[in-house]
């Protein structure tokens, strides 16, 4: 089932670089220890060709082959991108709900204003909607339908929620003003995932070790990420020169919106493409030129993105992706004077010194860091879907998210019962290589980590 | 026409509160250098009781006290503060807007909603709509109208724009898509000033070296403002728990909107108690605790807001105010580790410090720091305006605004005509002691000040 790690060069100004000192760094697949090929190593050297590669792609042609085209114009490389990750992720995955009361597979609503197209696109549109809960609408009229609980022992299928959960009843949560899993009506239903995976799910399973069903899930993440950008893109050259009333003849006055200018992205390895994909898309859709530094743990998936972009003729600087150590690729990029912006998810104490870096030249940083979450359960609710999304909330991504459920407060009166459901459940997770069908829970993305973690 | 500065101790918990060690800055008048008074000077010891005394203000009656009162409950302490230093602010200002077709005095818009009151009650916010331009909204269907230009050595009246101004011809700005003076239709309106003068606005004038006018300009907008942060504390409450659609019943989620806690204030000595108006009242809409440090070159006005917060009961601990050095107070605040987030308006150099020490446990961090914002002119424009409004954009504020235009760009063919009628306006500029009649342009804030810029 494995797939050859392709070999590639750094990603700058469109092109394919050597790193100026040659270096590169071992991938190891996690579940193995094995080595598996191997990623370039940028130095600041590189950052340098980088930062001047983005600079001349948003000055070219005055601007205007990106930093000032509209919005619909990036639109369109950005739709381009999505639908390359689409057929790149050939596998077909379809999710399907399961009716508690019935044997047969309920389809998911479609997303509102879709044309109705061929049989193919629809369906694939159709996973998505169910895939991007959260940033898709529901049809105009549509119901809600309860989604799948599907990280279930029983059923050992996937499905996923990042936010922060808190299991209570409705009695407990009118006292709370918590966020609620409303015990009664949800049932258990399963997710139908087809057995073919997409070379770019393999490639992220073996290299954070992620099992594939997740991975699966991230990569059409990906894809329905660079559309909700399109449409954000698109939706910018609406606003643009939009006139400010003022009391007074005498002014015109209006807004104008324009990219930052260079932005470097550094992104962590618990879901390497996809949160490459959350800066990356909002920085080209803002008619940024970017730099992506993936974490040197897991960028096998953003070399493929930078493949990706050569094949959808992506002008040359736009993005460049730099893989290589935080020492050595990322903290010359938080620190060039000519990067106007950086962006970094990772750990507390990485973006404490990215943000130092940052303050010496006042840069604006957005970070996101760190987390520990609780979930709440109440006595009155549904011991074993709460401990279902107990497990959930703390193992999906092999426990390896900023926003799992990382706490857990239960009402006394029901404590040890829970821990009881908590064990069993626990038990029934299969531990295996993320490669393996039926896999709930992979290894630690790095023995590093492992020891940080005892 | 001066007046004694009031002898004030810190402002910590609701209560007058003498430095720990007990030292004092003087006040100077920067335009006689004569001490006339002195500030309490904090130091990182009162900096921890205020921190105590925000903290415990949030926690007070857990919390439904401040952070978690309604935004009605807290807009009223804030339209109180308002009322207050309108009262204080009891010299008559009337500007009016006259016509240049007629010497009858045409009245200002309303603002939109204001219900029908009492005569005194009106005409107060007819005035205050047009001191706060750009915030206030206009009644529905009412006609724009040009405002008047009155930073006019002729009519020697004053009137402000802190954005920064381009002048060009209409002609001019379809190819540049900048702001616009457009010419033709505006003529040269001006403000009717009553004589007296409120008692903040002339210990802001002594204290900080701007003309008495301009003082008094500003403290209305600090009513203003503090009302503008009413309505938006009111708005709040029906934003609380807005429900988030998702694509399923067995989750509710809404959103929570939450004061990020205890804030430092840190502001400068150009708009002493107006900047600090920026920063206190928009904290404490949001229920916030908050500390604010001013600039120890103009403090006074700010330990008057102290007293009128005493005045109107806002309960102790929500807003302290510690006078004091940057580097004795100030610092010791931006570190403060149990400060919840730092908002800071003045040098750059200092910005950068103060997102420095943020950095370390990484502290949000507001800031708005230097400027160098360009007026251009071009050569179809109405020279004798563009000249006032490129003096009006350097020199108001005696020229220390951020927001100054002090870059000029002159079209070449009118460069000549253009810098003679420059030199005409400033030698008709009444440079004097900023509480006499009709000064225009008063001392710079310091010597200090004087020699950074020499």
């Amino acid at each position: 089932m494995s797939i050859t790690i392709p070999c590639r060069q750094l990603f700058i100004d469109g092109k394919w670089r050597e790193p100026v000192k040659k270096k590169r760094i071992p991938v190891i697949n996690p579940s193995t220890e094995q080595i598996i090929g191997d990623i370039p190593a940028a130095t600041a050297e590189d950052v340098e060709v980088a930062v001047d590669a983005a600079r001349r792609a948003l000055a070219r042609n005055k601007g205007r082959d990106w930093a000032s085209a509209s919005g619909a114009h990036r639109a369109k490389y950005l739709r381009a991108i999505a639908a390359k990750v689409h057929i790149i992720n050939a596998g077909k995955i379809h999710f399907g709900l399961r009716s508690p009361d019935s044997s047969s597979t309920v389809r998911a609503p479609a997303i509102e204003g879709v044309a109705a197209g061929e049989e193919e696109e629809e369906e694939e549109r159709d996973d998505q909607q169910i895939l991007s809960v959260g940033t898709r609408r529901r049809r105009r009229g549509e119901r809600e339908r309860d989604l799948p609980i599907v990280w279930s022992s029983s059923s050992d299928r996937c499905r996923r929620r990042r936010s922060p959960i808190a299991v209570v009843s409705r009695s407990s949560f009118s006292n709370l003003g918590c966020s609620l899993i409303s015990e009664g009506r949800s049932r258990l239903f399963c997710a139908e995932i087809t057995l073919r995976k997409s070379e770019l799910a393999k490639l992220e399973a073996m290299d954070c070790g992620k099992p594939l069903d997740e991975t699966a899930c991230d990569i059409d993440d990906v894809a329905g990420c660079f559309e909700y950008y399109a449409d954000l893109a698109e939706g910018l050259d609406a606003k643009q020169k939009a006139p400010v009333s003022l009391p007074m003849e005498t002014f015109n006055c209006h807004v104008l919106k324009e990219p930052i200018g260079v932005v470097g992205l550094i992104t962590p390895w618990n879901y390497p493409l996809l949160m490459a994909t959350w800066k990356v898309a909002p920085a080209l859709a803002a008619g940024c030129a970017a730099i992506l530094k993936p974490s040197d743990l897991a960028s096998v998936t953003c070399l493929e993105l930078a493949e990706v972009c050569n094949e959808v003729g992506l002008p040359p600087g736009v993005l460049n992706i730099l893989t290589g150590s935080g020492t050595e690729a990322g903290a010359p990029l938080a620190s060039h004077p000519h990067v106007d912006k950086i962006a970094f998810t990772g750990s507390t104490a990485t973006g404490s010194k990215i943000m130092s870096a940052a303050a010496q030249i006042v840069k604006p940083v957005t970070l996101e860091l760190g987390g520990k979450s609780p979930i709440l359960v109440f006595e009155d609710v549904d011991l074993d879907k709460a401990a279902e999304w107990t497990i959930f909330g703390i193992l999906w991504t092999n426990g390896q998210i900023c926003s799992a459920t990382s706490r857990l407060l239960v009402q006394e009166s029901i404590a040890t019962e829970f821990l009881d459901r908590l064990a069993k459940w626990c038990k029934n997770i299969k531990i295996s290589d993320p490669m393996e069908e039926g896999c709930r829970l992979g290894p630690v993305v790095s023995a590093a980590q492992v020891k940080s973690l005892i």
